[in-house]
């Protein structure tokens, strides 16, 4: 199941890159159901905070508690997600790739937190290409 | 300047409060002018991730950085406010108190952030009163 719901997450990414923003998607995944999907909107929305995982997050609503759940995500998650996904005590997060952005998954791992990283081969050569072709805005999204 | 722009911020969690909301409020400065406030919107806006740092920063708008900029909140912030602050570079955060909600001031400090720690008594009263009567609200706010 994980393959099925990480090509929702891509496909946010890649809704997000046709709107001319950056391609980073996720989906909250909780009884095998899909209750949130987001991407990036920094140059949608002109809103720093709502990465794909916070977009999501949001797009879920108010949850009693995250237990059982999944967040899958094309980006290996910033400190800002990561810090959201540890405080929202999400058990379990299926990260997309890792090598265009390290992220923090040993941070996550220390907190209990179960990983799955993919490596997906379309995830890391969209964000290579975006990163290489829009590096202001990139380094703009993670603080560089 | 410290205590004028915290009694911004503690008007923006006497408003959430007015609202029928969490009051925790958040005001970002920058060359001695607040860019951005605001205050919890979970019970407002049905929204999880908007605590009040994040509302704040979220009203702030894009930011080609945050260098020389204070973040002012009314309570010590969760690992999702923190987690922000350290990813977006925020160099200093002035905090109203830490009794009603230990937060994260050990790992704010570990990633070089400068820390105020204001004891604030009238926020202490105002959020104890809050979490006394508001218990299962708050819980779902911390996701406890």
């Amino acid at each position: 199941m994980d393959k099925l719901f990480y090509k929702s997450a891509y496909e946010q990414a890649q809704k997000s890159l046709a709107e001319g923003g950056i391609p980073i998607g996720a989906v909250l995944v909780s009884d095998n159901k899909i209750i949130g999907n987001g991407h990036n909107q920094r140059v949608q929305k002109d809103n720093p905070i709502l990465h794909g995982e916070m977009d999501c997050l949001q797009n879920a609503g108010r949850q009693k508690n995250y237990k059982g759940m999944t967040l899958y995500t094309t980006l290996s998650p910033c400190m800002m997600c990561s810090g959201t996904i540890v405080q929202f005590k999400i058990p379990r997060v299926v990260i997309g790739e890792n090598l265009n952005f390290d992220g923090n998954i040993d941070f996550l791992k220390s907190h209990g937190v179960e990983v799955i990283l993919l490596n997906d081969i379309p995830s890391i050569k969209m964000m290579k290409k975006f990163i290489l072709e829009n590096q202001e805005l990139w380094n703009e999204d993670i603080t560089e």
